[in-house]
């Protein structure tokens, strides 16, 4: 498996420019061979070019066309085999295990899309017929379904180089909604960029896509805004930092004609732990709930990395016993550099706050490998509340215990919460009465609520909702996991009196897709 | 029925300052008695707080009962009697008859949302089942469903002062999913507002919604903008001008939380006329677009401001039958005195670009009366696509022809429009293979395509996308008419593995609802 370090502009390899970077393998400390070249301006024009004209003919495609462009790509990649697998986790410092397992969630993704498009419900076909004798007015023939946006501009994540990346979520659901995509590939890990574009343009030449119908590129951070400014793109999807996510947020909405933009950008995914199973769970909570903070050296956008009880006697045997699982946790290599740093400073935020260090794991980190130390503290509710410093994500291994005096001052930390992709709580017999206003405040924060489980491990579903108020997403309406997330590159339109040869074939009389559909107020495959 | 001049703050009515009112009649050039009072900064933070404070018991009560509170206003509002009539068409210079018929929309909305709160499919209920002995892990139960994301600020517009106001489709729709709604109330139409704000009032108390549920006040503009920043408004709802609309949007994105802002600003309507329809169908299509095109003074979103066709024998023939029809057309009064100078300035612009004159009403427009005389205009192709001026709506009864030289001509003059809330397309037997192309480019620019009809009236269905592209609307996945409206205002949560007596009752076990859901992946009513 050869690696291509150009751009892939279209069908072609193109490396024009002058600037080149390499890759950096955090856990061995080295720069990778292959020189990647950023692309020029010529190369960022044709790109744009290509998705412009690519649109109207991949619009028009066949959703079983589309779905089989999707598991082309995924059978493209599974054929990259090892090279990618070591490729990746060079790249990114995760081990291959877990490399492994995030290609399978990739491929998995790419194909529940294929299914989705072979199904056709998420169109949202809706049909009211004509009535031409209704008074005082005649009723037209309406149907409305949804079509592709246009052209997506998708960023590359640092912490899932393949499920959020080149052929990630957000690639899967823009194309399968019938939009080109322009990758901006994450700088951590262009190789892994670089073979799955490869998969990409080949099943795409496989399946009679038009070239355009995706391209990635390697942009500085100029070029990455101005990707979000051309008047080409009609849609974003981003994972990544608060800062880098507003960025692009401001310059979608400041353009002549706005766009949205999907940004999943931060989040703390507060757990609490209700007195009944603080006593009659510790132990299984301690041991899963240590593990889930630690889970991928904690650089997961769903980390636990606030912990809430009401301080008791079981709170306090609770944090022993944690304190005991944690020490035995260990360093583990981070994503790159920049994100080790960052984890340092967070850590130092907290200590300088006056967060109580409650444990850390017993060795400790390796600078050289870009080593990350879990670190757990505690602090009190009402210190909590007079310090922004502690709300403020720590990318890594880290959570905060927050003792809460009593209900009142658990309620009033939950509601000073921003929004979250995710809330937990931990009940058990007993705890119900003061768990309803519990529940009812998480809900109202996050996109996603877990009862007795660990926010870690994001299903990919149609019920999942990765996603949340504002900061941890850009728009609470949307998740950027599961079948919903097509949703977010679609728009409706309606056609008032059309005939049936004009119609797409989603909303014909004779409903040739065979797709359910609203008709008259009733959910049904009949013709109509 | 005694007008009530002060804020509906909560169920109390409040005129603390000393800033006042009175509504102007167009049509008999006076002004109204009534003095309506400016809400103070008091007053102000009253309503938002009383919203703040209903939002948790609002969004708790069941469907059942927010479909009852929303049969409730609309029955209310038919009680008002000719008194709102009367009055909605004193302040609006809209004839009886046809604000008798905007009530009956109104109502209608009302009801129809209230339908879809009995049938609940709206929700997007979907679930996925436990695997828990999926290899490698187990598979949680997953449950997602829509749920409200908070008090919303609607501002009432000036061309629909029942339909897109105090009680319309945004207020409806915010209401039925479960938002408390803080109507900014339009200063053209305040008795109006007030006797309806008079009947949402009455309904809520008598179906036992919490204070706070509505409130409608009226506003300063520094107010106005100063309501879209409130933290505890989470959504906006507008019709009216793209400056006012563009205001609202740029400071909801830069609030600290930013908030989705659906505002209906600006269009067109372009209506494309075949050349085989222009042979066949002349006389009619002449005769019922001059009725589109001055129905109610012209003063639709969805009035055809742009005709576009190729030159030839046909078309020569078409604008001298249009011309003919519409001098028979006659001024009418607009709804207020900005509105008809901006009418004014719009033909002084068209005039000033060098278009040329096809016809006006017959009769001049009496100024005292607010009048605006229906004009229509043509000019070629390439002076539309250069000079902008030719791109500005001009709201009122005027319309502008385009004569293209040929197909490609055609194209881009379509091509170069923003987006659009309509577009249509006249064709006949022959015109098939010139209109495929045609067709392709409105759907891509209009979030509602028509086929041998008239953009004018809006159905209120399931089916009707009333949005579009930039700038016909700020967000173009959305309608504002239509039960789609509801989705505006929702946001999905899941629930992960949550017992059953805590989840809502759409996502319980036994669905006890009875709703359309999603069940690994089948649309049924099935328990799961």
């Amino acid at each position: 498996m050869t690696l291509i370090a150009d751009n892939f502009i279209g069908f072609k390899n193109s490396a024009k420019g002058d600037k080149t970077f390499q890759s950096f393998a955090p856990a061995k400390n080295e720069y990778l061979p292959e020189k990647f070249t950023q692309a020029t301006q010529e190369e960022f024009d044709t790109a744009i070019a290509l998705a412009e004209k690519a649109f109207p003919i991949f619009r028009e495609t066949s959703y079983e066309q589309r779905a089989k462009f999707l598991d082309a790509i995924a059978d493209e990649i599974m054929a990259l085999g090892d090279a990618l697998i070591e490729r990746c986790s060079a790249e990114s410092g995760l081990p291959v295990a877990r490399i492994t397992g995030e290609r399978g969630r990739t491929c998995g993704q790419l194909k529940l899309f294929a299914q989705l498009l072979r199904d056709g419900w998420w169109l949202d076909a809706r049909i009211d017929t004509a009535q031409p004798d209704r008074q005082p007015l005649p009723k037209s023939d309406i149907r409305r379904m949804l079509i592709p946006l246009g052209p997506v501009a998708v960023y590359g994540a640092s912490n899932f180089p393949l499920a959020f990346s080149t052929a990630g979520g957000d690639t899967a659901s823009a194309l399968a909604a019938g939009c080109p995509v322009i990758v901006k590939s994450h700088s951590s890990h262009p190789g892994t960029n670089a073979l799955v574009s490869s998969a990409i343009a080949k099943a795409a030449q496989a399946t009679g896509m038009p070239e355009g119908v995706f391209s990635s590129v390697y942009l500085n951070h100029e070029h990455s805004v101005k990707l979000v400014e051309n008047p080409v793109i009609k849609a974003v999807g981003f994972t990544g930092s608060r800062h880098v996510g507003m960025t692009l947020f401001n310059a979608a909405n400041a353009r002549p004609e706005p766009i949205p933009v999907y940004a999943e950008m931060s989040a703390i995914n507060p757990v609490v732990l209700m007195e009944n199973a603080l006593q009659t769970q510790k132990e299984k909570i301690a041991k899963a709930l240590s593990g889930s903070v630690t889970m991928g050296v904690g650089q997961f956008c769903t980390n636990p990395g606030l912990v809430l009880m009401i301080e008791s006697e079981a709170s306090k045997a609770f944090i022993a016993l944690f304190a005991g699982e944690f020490v035995n946790t260990v360093p583990g290599t981070m994503l790159n550099k920049n994100i080790c740093k960052a984890y340092a400073h967070g850590i130092d935020a907290l200590n300088g706050a006056g967060a109580t260090l409650v444990a850390e794991a017993a060795t400790a980190a390796n600078a050289d490998k870009a080593e990350a130390r879990p670190s757990a503290f505690s602090t009190t509710a009402s210190a909590f509340l007079s310090n922004k410093a502690f709300t403020e994500e720590v990318f890594g291994p880290a959570t905060l215990f927050v003792l809460c005096k009593d209900a009142a001052e658990l309620h009033s930390v939950l509601n000073s919460l921003e929004g979250q992709l995710t809330a937990t709580v931990h009940a058990a017999d007993g705890d119900k009465e003061a768990l309803l206003p519990v529940v009812s405040i998480i809900t109202q924060k996050a996109g996603r609520v877990i009862y007795g489980g660990y926010p870690t491990g994001v299903e990919v579903c149609h019920s999942m909702v990765h996603g949340g108020p504002f900061p941890s997403t850009s728009n609470a309406a949307s998740t950027s996991v599961g079948t919903g997330a097509i949703l977010r590159f679609v728009r409706p339109v309606a056609f008032q009196d059309f005939p049936d040869d004009l119609l797409p074939d989603a909303l014909k009389r004779d409903n040739p897709l065979n797709i359910l559909r609203l008709v008259d107020g009733n959910w049904t495959k009949d013709k109509a």
